[in-house]
């Protein structure tokens, strides 16, 4: 079997009201889960303000750290969205109305209410590559290896399978969990004894509190499916020994 | 009125379960809330993989840029809780069982339960100062302006009221949100007004649908009263003017 080599990504989450705790960021986990089914593999998470210093310092640092860089929030109408015309000096490309997503904005928009605060929507890296909104018109936009979406999970996740094609990806990475009902001090000597016998495998162990119990959840990560059941099979025997019950596998 | 200086934190959450999508991250909007109302704010917030050069560098990094630093995760029993050694390496400080953390598990655990597992829970940067743990025993710790917490969300809540002595804080973040029935693209000029005329002010728009329906929050940041209070006259202002409905304020 011939390993792909893995593909790595990472995440710019940009907004001050993620940083301020008002907002809850669920679109990481969307992105991650994502990209994982496609061989992509997240391996940092930046969350930074709404300051164009540090937006092009950041997507500067990532784009060249990781395979694939992935923007969140900052593409609207109003004075806080930055993200594209900062792209534009990470890039050091002309930013402004672009063609194609002004003559989409056109269109999506009834006659006279495509206003200056819309046209600015279409304003952006001027060689950028669009990616298509189905839900609210505004599209994202792609420069090389870097990727902007929208903030708003549900036009995020509705402009996803527009990206597919321009990715390529390693082998999908697989995953199987295990939840015991026991405390991970129970079963870390063992556990570090399966990660020491299976090197190339991601072994982490999550304790859980649910409906008033303890457990732990062992979730096992590889592209090798073969080696993924290796290492179960080594998990379920200590568990077997050590009397701790299975609550499910997933 | 003098202003006091602001002042800085940024929060490292480690953990490959964030990262691949697995668990949602609700830690961030925990730590940034309460640290808002100590008057101090998040400014960047970094997810890395269980990796010790990559805790290492950015515990570094980030310990010289900003007042505080907060790490979560990693500092359970398991083979992958890596987080205490590797803080141990950044700050070159010798690792091992901490005396204080030994003696709180030691009662912490019935007789004869204080077992190697549990025994790595109390190692750690032999002179760090603990952060007690009322929910679960096992302390996390703080050297210098870096302070270590654990990744489950209620445990992590639990030991906050125990760090509050050991930070200077600036004014309190005060804010007001005002939510619009309207879509960011009409309000977008007068906003970007009212933010020419009070720069130092944050002004934030955030685009929601609830109940099938358009609208948009309005968050306004300030440690000082009166100049949100000024701010809002005139955003109240520009939104009477165009017939905007005022669905709620906070």
């Amino acid at each position: 079997m011939t390993n792909k080599k893995e593909i790595f990504a990472g995440i710019i989450v940009i907004g001050n009201e993620i940083l301020s705790g008002r907002t809850q960021d669920t679109n990481t986990s969307t992105l991650s889960l994502w990209l994982n089914s496609l061989g992509i593999k997240v391996q940092e998470v930046r969350t930074i303000p709404d300051i164009e210093e540090v937006i092009i310092q950041t997507v500067n640092e990532l784009r060249k750290k990781f395979s694939y860089v992935f923007t969140t929030g900052g593409i609207g109408p109003t004075h806080d969205d930055i993200t594209a015309l900062s792209i534009s000096k990470a890039f050091g490309l002309e930013y402004g109305p672009h063609k194609e997503a002004m003559s989409i904005l056109e269109k999506y928009y009834k006659p006279g209410e495509f206003n200056k605060g819309r046209q600015k929507m279409a304003c952006m890296p001027l060689e950028a590559s669009l990616i298509l909104n189905p839900t609210s018109g505004a599209p994202g936009f792609n420069v090389e290896n870097v990727f902007c979406l929208p903030g708003v999970p549900s036009i995020l996740k509705s402009m996803l399978g527009g990206i597919v094609h321009k990715l390529v990806g390693g082998d999908p990475i697989l995953n199987k969990t295990i939840h015991l009902r026991t405390v991970e001090s129970e079963i870390a000597k063992s556990l570090n004894d399966v990660q020491d016998n299976n090197k190339d495998i991601e072994i982490g162990s999550y304790p859980f509190f649910r409906a008033g119990k303890l457990g732990v959840s062992i979730v096992l990560r590889s592209s090798d499916q073969n080696k993924i059941d290796q290492c179960y099979l080594e998990i379920v025997k200590f568990v077997k020994e050590k009397n701790i019950e299975i609550i499910n596998i997933e």
